[in-house]
């Protein structure tokens, strides 16, 4: 029953300048609020809708920043991967690795995060059941690493489209993975822009509210000083200058759900 | 931006003397806390899963039973119609009349209803596009009665199940009219018990704390003494002792909500 | 294993000379390809997407030229009804009462339409699996009337799409009811165009092949001398002059398919 | 419009002995009825639905293997490959570098696979429209490799469900690639046995034979002498015993479906 934990920070790392930037700002965005930030950045989009879609700075280019964010800014960060070889370098430079959902049966990738020790935030698949997810945790738990994380990031519903079942947050729950909310993903329209992917950011906070009423130990919301010219996710990214309201709101939210739990 | 306004009631009225002790008990909850109540209970279960499926007092023995709950009780009282030529009757001893979810585009039967001049409240049907309500809404405003609900109750999703997209929450409020979430309904699993439909009775709370924060004007929860010897939708309805405490917890959720309208 | 039989017609009759003169056409065409020919249209959409789409010529103008249809064609007639009242003056100008898919739960309208002793085709609604369709034959041959066809239409796919599972076929016919593909209906996109409903012409052959090769005892294909300007389902239906070509194809399969039957 | 192709085998390499065979049963089989043969197995199970499920013979033991059927029996193999690290070595032993569905967004696996040269069978996704497809296709092509196969194995629908979409299939070849209709795991339900995936054996006649009518350049289809003691995907393989009968009667459907394109 901690306070609502908040994963955020621009869909991938552009350069180092604007990662420490966006860092800089979510953390005093946090500090004001009181809640607890973990910075989350990409270093490579490796499932872009076309191969034409920009896939960002590369783990070689990247993976100093995300220790210097770590370090000069005293933050947690999370970054996904999507190879087993990319797991333990990757957690030499970050607190958390963050598996992508299309990989979320990958035995191979799973076993190889948990070997790390970091903390594996797993993303359920858009083609997974929420009961299915006790599997999924299992490969990680198994691999001896306790420290899992388990994301709701919205279920296929017919074509281009995903729908967010709300039920999914307590069955996770039950399974005793600490769950996550993912705002920003949730609302995508996969591939809705012929060669990209569409979004609803004015669902972000819709569907935020929704799940952290519901009970969720943290959120995980994508955002950006200037969504509409970002290379990825622009359009279901929030406006930085949104941002603090938003959370202020789903604290609020946070606290009267966890303290009525279960009624 | 009215405070949240609750219809609650057994799925079917059983009885009179069952009618006027639910309405009663309810009546006394809805004052301990303070909130707007409308009785529901239907008068025939139209389209039961199966043709064996208890379908109800009938028009005639109930139409006495509401009237009598809303003058002596002074209760607003709802139910649903299934045919044209029940509107206006049926209209004499209700204050709101409800359409069916399967039977939403039925012109005539909104048309009818809206020529009651009553309040009328269309459940969105499990195979509609939010954005589709409108043009139900306006078969009902275009007929001349302002007065209409839209409610939510889940949409379609494989076999079996329903899901409930909280989009369409504001999708449906943008349209002008009220807006209700229907938890008991949204955790049916149609059919799922071969002869008649199951439920998720423990996941009532949780999708209707998510829809309230979501910001609604109303819930629809139905309710019964002993739900597992209902006659019809026992797996889905809540037990009237816990009824209180859900109603309470749904009431803060929406005070935030309001108060935390539109951030 | 009769040879397959074809439900076709334009959507509604539009007038006594526009239905005879489909009639007559249709005759020839099933004369000249010998297949058994039922002609269909609609004396009333009574469910159109808005209020202001076009109903039809009404029971009252309808049945006559139905009856004079049946009699000087010496063709078979099916029409849908919508209310439990309709059933019994219908059932007099017409050889096969059809029970829209939003109504195929409705108990009243399902015996009232049994008890005509006319064959039933019961659409399965959009809403309901496959095996769910055994309470509703249960409901028309639990009245008596043993005649009763059961149709696949499509099931809900997300918003505003329904996919065709090619399961439900042999599921239905393990039924004992003789097995109906709607060609045109399953390529609805309901309320696809704002105001009314898209449609995808070019996958009726697509669709109906399956469906043919899967194994059916009919097919039902709505067909128009000139679709782009019918006042219903014109994206749907198929032109008058690709009739005979799509049904002599589907004759082809379905000899295949009834002698390949099971293996 | 060449005559159907047929990609069949065990899901995984249980052993040299096995594989052989197999190979050679199916051999004799394609020999006899006059159809294409490409032998499928798999080396790794990478994605099993918990991870305590068999994971086969791995790339070592499996590769030798494969180049033994390939010469000895001179049959065209193809397998899957799930890192991009592995596209080379396997080039070497097979044909037919097959992309797994969960994985056909990952562009550095797709254009490894392409860079080998060898045909790319790419599965789509189960969260995947068809239409999306075009751009994955253009992941390979983009590449420098044109021999790309496109493989329709269902989309999801609910939970535990997947549902083949017709229509998916001239979408599909609309694009240029030839289109594989995969009948072995369209018939699976994901995870729907807690701990391992379960599957509708009954139904890989009923949609094979609706895709082959539609028209597919082939058919993918696993077969097992004892599927009810293989290792994986036993619920949904066909007994080997059954599919001479069963690809006889596709051959007869193919004949058809090429006379009638287009009609």
């Amino acid at each position: 029953q901690l306070p609502l934990a908040v994963i955020a920070g621009p869909c991938q790392l552009e350069s180092r300048a604007h990662g420490l930037e966006m860092a800089s700002a979510l953390r005093e965005i946090a500090a004001g609020l009181g809640f607890g930030l973990v910075f989350k950045a990409s270093f490579d989009k490796a499932n872009r809708t076309s191969a034409g879609g920009a896939r960002g700075m590369g783990m070689a280019q990247s993976l100093p920043v995300f220790a210097e964010i770590r370090e000069s800014l005293r933050l947690p960060v999370l970054t996904d991967v999507h190879e087993p070889g990319q797991c333990a370098p990757v957690a030499e430079a970050v607190d958390v690795l963050q598996i992508p959902a299309f990989l979320c049966r990958q035995t191979d990738l799973l076993v190889a995060a948990a070997a790390t020790g970091r903390v594996v935030n797993v993303k359920k698949g858009q083609f997974l059941a929420p009961w299915d997810m006790k599997n999924v945790i299992a490969k990680v738990t198994g691999a001896g690493n306790p420290r899992v994380l388990a994301t709701e990031r919205g279920a296929s519903f017919g074509y281009n489209t995903l729908v967010s079942d709300m039920r999914a947050l307590p069955i996770m729950a039950a399974m005793g993975a600490p769950v996550i909310f993912d705002a920003t993903h949730s609302v995508q329209q996969p591939g809705g822009q012929g060669t990209s992917s569409g979004g609803q950011r004015e669902f972000v906070p819709v569907l935020a509210r929704a799940a952290v009423a519901v009970g969720v130990a943290g959120v995980f919301i994508e955002t950006h000083q200037d969504p509409d010219h970002a290379p990825s996710d622009g359009p279901n990214m929030v406006p930085l200058r949104d941002f603090p309201r938003l959370i202020e709101t789903l604290m609020e939210f946070d606290a009267l759900a966890k303290q009525r739990a279960g009624a």
